[in-house]
């Protein structure tokens, strides 16, 4: 009999797209560049070879649809685009698997499947060139801020509306994707971990709880410019110092409260070798899988930026950058997706995510959502140098399988 | 009897300068601009009513000459040019309190002391254009690095060089200035103390020790960019974190040794608020009155630097941007000048000299120096806001008035 699932046939895509849509600096699939749009038309000449309803929806998502015995669907999403210089796996490694889990179920139920199984492509996850990302995702879920989204605009001062328009989109009318969300029973991705936590416990495959929810402020810490030589060190009022005092005590807090925390950008004025610093401006981007820590964490970096600034003689002005709240994935897919990673290879884990996915958007809009991480290589991503051996590779795509396979029959037994 | 010495006279001229000089945001009266020169063609008014030899050197400093009996020499230096948007007194209060020294010891002496008095205008020493402090005085002494001057340029790109020319001053030739030391028997000079020392303590005057060496370095700390939310904290190489870790770190080198430290300025790449920082380059300026204690603050900053990198998985490199040794003043001198300040206002405090001063060209020319320091309200200077309480100004030009007189007193009985 012939397995009709066959990852090496997946892992020979990836590198085909790579071949594509690479340079000698990493992938280049921006979204709504030619270059993605090629990457685009490649997918649809493989899903045409299935019997496949094709469409892109309203906000330029696409949608290849197995029609079953039932129109409740489980869906299966990826995004092809990258951002500029980036790897090879993240995003379309989701999309192939899902092709390849598409033409197994297909081999399978002969054509007619016990529910309607659906991949979706969507559009612009990286938010790479306009600063925001899960634009597809999100305008389907219904949370895109559309006066946010109207003024985005890219590094030459093109707009989101007018990028949109170039590949056929009315940025008035996205929202209308929400209609795919219609009979959505449950929703599945596949993801490179774009972290070091399995590489770390030699684990090929991880369950993911969810994402992190997040605060990222900025804090700004204003005191005195004071003459380096004639400024004794107990009459400065130096911003710099209660700054670089949260680059330790974040450290502190993140332990404490079993999250991450970082600061990114610290800026410092008049930055001059002969000044203490008069204003400090620092970022701080925090995370965690649940609401209370997060919110712990959040209160004690503002009862420590505020005890640094009274200290030194200086005040903390913060303001909020973003936030969002942790989206816990369904616990009922995690379970089946842990048991699925099981049955593959022996040994699973369960883990949150750091950074944002598309399924954060799915989980949002109440649809069942599921995850599963595979390894990456020195944990990095958005790199050319990322990269996941292709045992695991093969591996994620046999249990992304049987977890899909397991979520058809839930679905269909309504359960 | 009149007396001849007549403080509120300065303070009257004082006022009538930074009426010429200055506009809404503070003294204008940068080197070789039409202000500054206008400054100097007003002083000359003033030195034309004294029988006084006056001419500009190979540098461009001013030179007002009373000749005494013996060609052995006693200069008071000072400086009309500002920063832009300065304050009324930095430079100038010696300039005219040494003018008021002058018409004191010429009335006194019947137009011939005991030995010669000159007063110097020096030549740009707040190096606001061309980012080169101590212009005029360096040329003298000897000390100015030609090469390093030749290729200085202003904001518009014009050169050092150029802009003398502008002023008549043949650049290769400013060293030719050193002919003016020959038989200079001691260097006396008036300055607010740009600080809070003599505030803190409640005096108005105080006999300067000598200026600080000053070590000046920038220290790169190279780690790796990760992302802020899949990256753990203990996995994690922040430059950012070593950095901050320093901040507070200096402070205790400076107790330790009595000294001051600054870090003045911090960059962070990539600097975003989605990534741990890759690469933060800090400064640091560290000053000391004495060689050895400089040397060991230098030395603790490199150790907590390489253990800050080490114990946090960076690299940390330095670059060192200047240095200059401490300054001792001449001893003896500063006991007349402790002296005059006690007999002039009662209590007298020693105290070095964070910022460099034109003496400390002097000083290491090997003219035996002297400064007096006068309290300065908010210790503040470079600044509109500088300012002295005119009590404390007039008793700073009897007091240096004072030292004067007991230094020709000194250098005319040969001792």
């Amino acid at each position: 009999m012939n397995a009709p699932l066959d990852p090496k046939r997946t892992l020979a895509e990836l590198k085909e797209l790579r071949r594509l849509t690479s340079d000698d600096n990493g992938a280049q699939r921006v979204a709504f560049t030619k270059t993605w749009l090629a990457a685009r038309a490649w997918l649809k000449g493989k899903l045409a070879e299935l019997p496949l309803e094709t469409h892109e929806d309203a906000a330029g998502n696409l949608w290849a649809t197995l029609a079953g015995r039932s129109e409740t669907s489980v869906l299966i999403g990826g995004h092809l685009d990258s951002v500029p210089n980036g790897g090879w796996l993240d995003g379309s490694l989701n999309v192939l698997a899902g092709l390849e889990v598409l033409r197994r179920v297909n081999a399978q139920h002969g054509g007619k499947p016990p529910v309607t199984v659906r991949l979706v492509d969507w559009a612009d996850e990286e938010g790479a060139r306009f600063g925001k990302s899960l634009f597809g995702s999100s305008a389907c879920s219904g949370t895109l801020d559309m006066d946010e989204a109207r003024s985005l605009r890219d590094g030459d001062g093109v707009t989101l509306p007018a990028a949109l328009k170039e590949i056929g989109v009315d940025f008035e009318g996205v929202k209308k994707s929400g209609a795919e969300r219609a009979r959505a029973a449950a929703y599945l991705e596949l993801h490179i971990e774009q972290g070091p936590v399995l590489l770390d416990l030699g684990l090929p495959l991880g369950a993911v709880l969810g994402t992190f929810g997040v605060e990222r402020h900025a804090i700004t810490f204003r005191g005195e410019a004071a003459h380096s030589g004639s400024t004794p060190m107990n009459r400065r009022r130096d911003a710099f110092l209660a700054a670089a005092r949260m680059g330790s005590e974040i450290y502190r807090i993140a332990e404490r409260h079993s999250g991450v925390c970082t600061i990114g950008s610290c800026v410092t004025k008049p930055g001059i070798v002969t000044s203490v610093v008069e204003e400090c401006r620092i970022t701080l981007d925090q995370r965690h899988l649940e609401p209370a820590p997060l919110a712990r964490m959040l209160a004690d970096a503002r009862a420590a930026a505020d005890r640094f600034a009274s200290e030194g003689g200086v005040s903390a002005s913060w303001e909020r950058i973003w936030r969002i709240d942790p989206v816990p994935f369904d616990p009922d897919l995690v379970g089946l997706c842990e048991e699925s990673i099981r049955e593959t290879c022996g040994t699973a884990h369960r883990l949150p995510s750091g950074p944002l996915h598309d399924a954060a958007e799915m989980g949002r809009a109440g649809i069942p959502t599921a995850m599963m991480f595979v390894q990456s290589l020195r944990g990095l991503s958005h790199n050319k140098a990322e990269d996941t051996r292709e045992e695991h590779l093969e591996l994620s795509i046999r249990a992304f399988d049987r977890l899909a396979g397991k979520v058809i029959e839930r679905v269909s037994g309504g359960r």
